[in-house]
C-alpha cells in the first residue's frame, strides 16, 4: 500500500491484481488482440491462450479443462449456473438455498419463485453456519438444485457444502456453491466437495474485475443463460474476454503455488488484529465461527456503536460494515441477523478483510486507529 | 502491424486496442483497483472513472449519461435488451426480427420462441437491406419488440433502422438495434435513429473484449436479464468492469474525435482495394448495397472458388469468410444466400475489414495477394 492511502482491509469487496497478472494480461491487450474464433494467426495465439488459461482454472480447482466455462464474473456465472441448471432439469420444480446468500445467488432464486418454482431458504445457525438437518428435511423427489456458497462473504464462515451434497445426491438434485469469495483463499478442489457446479469471480482472488468462471462437472444438465454463438461449448456466448481469461489463469497458478503457507500468515495475521481490538474494545464480539472460516477475515461486533461509525472515525483504514454490494446502508446486515443478533447490536459490526499484501505493521495501524475511534464514540456516548 | 505477421484484415471479427486506451488502463489494473460499490476513497476512485466512461459512451451515442448500462459485451447487450424488454412488457406477444442478425440476436429470439412468443422474421432484398414494407406488414398491436442490426456485421450493410423506428412507434413497439458492428466505424446518434434500445460492443471499436454497453431510452421497458446486486441503477448487477469500462471510454472519445475524417480514408482504402481486385478478377462481385455500407467492410464473391481456398492461399493477410463466429465453416453464409445469391457461389464470398491501422500499403500487399491466390486456383481448376 502506498503510504498516503489507507490500509487497504476490504479484500473480500475486491482484491488488488497482482503485478504478474497484469504483466501476463499486458500483450493479450497489446500486440495478440485476436478473436479466438478467427480461424488465422491471431486468431490462434489468443485461442492458445484461453486454452492454457483454462487449464490453470482446472488445476487449482482440481477437475478436467473442459469442466470450466468462463463468464463475466460470480454473477454471472451463479445466474447461468441457477437458470442453467433449472432450465435444464426435467419435471422438478424445486430449489433449496440458504438466508445467507449473495444476491447474485438469491435473486436468481427469486425470479424462479416467481416464476413457478418452490424455493426453500434454510437458516443458519448461531455460527453463521447452514443447518444440515434443515436441508435433510427439505430435500425430496421433486428438488432439482441445491444452491449453497462455498463460503460467506460477509463472515468468512465456511459453510457445510460436502456434507450437503451427499444428502442431495440422495433424491438425485443437483448441487451448486458460490465459491466467489474461497477460490484462492483457502483450498476449494471440486472432488472433495462432489459438487455439480461451482462459481469463481476473478476479481476475489488477484485477478481483474469482468472475468470469471463456472465449473461444470461432465455431465451436468446445463443449458445457456445468455444465447448468441457457439463459444465454450455452446454453453456461454460471446467473444471470449482473451486479456482478462489470461489474468485470472495467472491469477490461479500463483495462488495455487502457496495457498497453504499463504493462507496460515493470514490466518496469523487476521487473530493477530483480532486479539488486538479484542483486548482494547470490552464486549467486542466475533461475528461467525471461529475456526470454520476464511483465513482472511474478521467480522467484528462493537458494543453500543454504529460500525459504520466506527469507520468513518479510523480514516486510516479501508474497510466495510458488510458486503461492497451493500456498502452505504445503514440498515442491519441480514447475514449476521440471520445468525441470532439483534439488529440493534448487528449494526455495531464491521468486517476487516485481508490480503497477500497486508503486513504486520498495517495489523498494528488498524488496530490502534479502529480502537481510538471506538473509544472516542464510547466516551462521547458517555458509555 | 507488425512485418512478420499477416496483414489485419478482419477488423469485424475483432480490433486491435488502441494505445491510448491500453495506456489508460493500465492505472486501474495496477494501483486503482477499488470496487466501485465501496464507500471509501478506494472505492470513490473507481466510481468516478465509471462516471467518466459512461459520459464518454453517452457523447458518443448522443444520450444523457444515465441512459447507458455497461455490460460484458454485445451478446450479454443484446440479450438484457431482447429478454429484459419482452420481460418488461405487458401482454403484446410478438417480436419482429430479421434473418441476417447475428446469433447473439437469433438465439435469444429463439429462446422467446420455445416459450411461447411469435417471432416474425423479414427478409432482405439483393442489397442485403432489410425490407421496410415487410416490417410494415407484420407490425401489429401484439408486437412489443422489433429487432433489427444497425449494419450487418458480414456485408457492412447499414439497416434502415430510423424508417423502422417510424413504423414500429405507430404501434407502439419497442425498438431495439444491436449497432456493435456500426459504433465508432460510422456515426450512430440515438436521437437520430430514435431507438429504445441500442447494443454496443468493446471490442468492435478498439477497446477490449469482454465489455460492452446497452443504451437504454429513459422510460423504456427494461427488467435486468440477470440478477444479483443493485449496480447499474439495479439493471445489470456484477462489480463493474472498471479497467475495461475505462478502457471503452476512451476509445468512445478517440473515434469520436476523428470520426468522419477515419470513415474517409477507410472508405477511399477500401474502395481502392475493390478496384485492384475487381480489375483483376473477372466476376468479381459485391455482395451487398455498394453505397449504404460500412466505411471499412468490402465483402467480395470470388467466381467458381471458394473463398477459404483463396484466403488458404493469401497467407500475407489474416481475413475471414464470414463473422468470426461461425469461421472455419465451409457451408455458404446464410446472410449471403438471405440476399438471393446461389450457395454455391456465396461460398466464394470472403470478408475484408480495414481499420484504423490500415494503410495503402497493406491493401496494395493485400489485393496482390487475394489476386494471386485467385488466379493459382483458377488455373489449377483449369477455368
Amino acid at each position: 500500500m502506498s503510504p498516503d492511502r489507507p490500509i487497504y482491509l476490504d479484500h473480500n469487496a475486491t482484491t488488488p491484481i497482482l503485478p504478474e497478472v497484469v504483466d501476463a494480461m499486458l500483450p493479450y491487450l497489446r500486440e495478440h488482440f485476436g478473436n479466438p474464433s478467427s480461424g488465422h494467426v491471431y486468431g490462434r495465439i489468443a485461442r492458445d491462450a484461453v486454452a492454457l488459461s483454462r487449464h490453470r482454472v482446472a488445476v487449482l480447482l482440481g477437475c478436467d479443462d473442459d469442466e470450466i466455462l468462463f463468464t463475466s464474473g460470480g454473477t454471472e456465472a451463479n445466474n447461468l449456473a441457477i437458470r442453467g441448471v433449472t432450465e435444464a432439469v426435467g419435471k422438478r420444480r424445486h430449489v433449496i438455498t440458504t438466508v445467507i446468500e449473495h444476491p447474485a445467488t438469491a435473486n436468481p432464486c427469486r425470479w424462479l419463485e416467481r416464476h413457478g418454482w418452490r424455493i426453500t431458504r434454510v437458516d443458519v445457525d448461531a455460527d453463521g453456519r447452514t443447518r444440515v438437518d434443515d436441508v435433510r428435511g427439505a430435500l425430496d423427489a421433486d428438488t432439482a438444485l441445491v444452491t449453497v456458497m462455498h463460503s460467506n462473504n460477509e463472515t468468512g464462515v465456511l459453510q457445510p457444502v460436502a456434507e450437503i451434497v451427499k444428502l442431495a445426491q440422495t433424491v438425485g438434485a443437483v448441487v451448486h456453491t458460490d465459491a466467489a469469495q474461497s477460490v484462492g483463499k483457502t483450498p476449494v478442489r471440486v472432488k472433495e466437495l462432489a459438487v455439480d457446479l461451482l462459481s469463481v469471480a476473478g476479481h476475489k482472488l488477484y485477478a481483474p474485475k469482468g472475468v470469471g468462471a463456472l465449473y461444470v462437472k461432465r455431465g451436468a444438465p446445463l443449458l445457456p443463460f445468455a444465447l448468441g454463438a457457439d463459444h465454450e461449448w455452446g454453453l456461454r456466448p460471446g467473444t471470449e474476454n482473451v486479456a482478462s481469461i489470461v489474468g485470472l489463469g495467472v491469477a490461479c497458478d500463483v495462488v495455487q503455488r502457496d495457498l497453504e503457507t499463504t493462507a496460515a500468515r493470514m490466518r496469523g495475521l487476521r487473530d493477530m488484529l483480532w486479539t488486538r481490538l479484542a483486548t482494547s474494545v470490552p464486549g467486542l464480539a466475533l461475528n461467525g465461527d471461529a475456526e470454520r472460516r476464511l483465513p482472511n477475515t474478521l467480522n467484528v461486533r462493537f458494543p453500543g456503536v454504529l460500525g459504520s461509525a466506527v469507520l468513518a472515525g479510523a480514516l486510516e483504514i479501508a474497510a466495510s460494515t458488510g458486503s461492497a454490494c451493500h456498502d452505504g446502508h445503514e440498515a442491519a446486515s441480514a447475514v449476521i441477523v440471520a445468525m441470532g443478533i439483534a439488529p440493534t447490536d448487528a449494526v455495531g459490526s464491521v468486517r476487516l478483510t485481508l490480503g497477500r499484501g497486508t503486513t504486520e505493521g498495517d495489523v498494528a495501524r488498524a488496530s490502534v486507529a479502529l480502537v481510538h475511534s471506538w473509544q472516542h464514540l464510547h466516551e462521547r456516548d458517555g458509555a
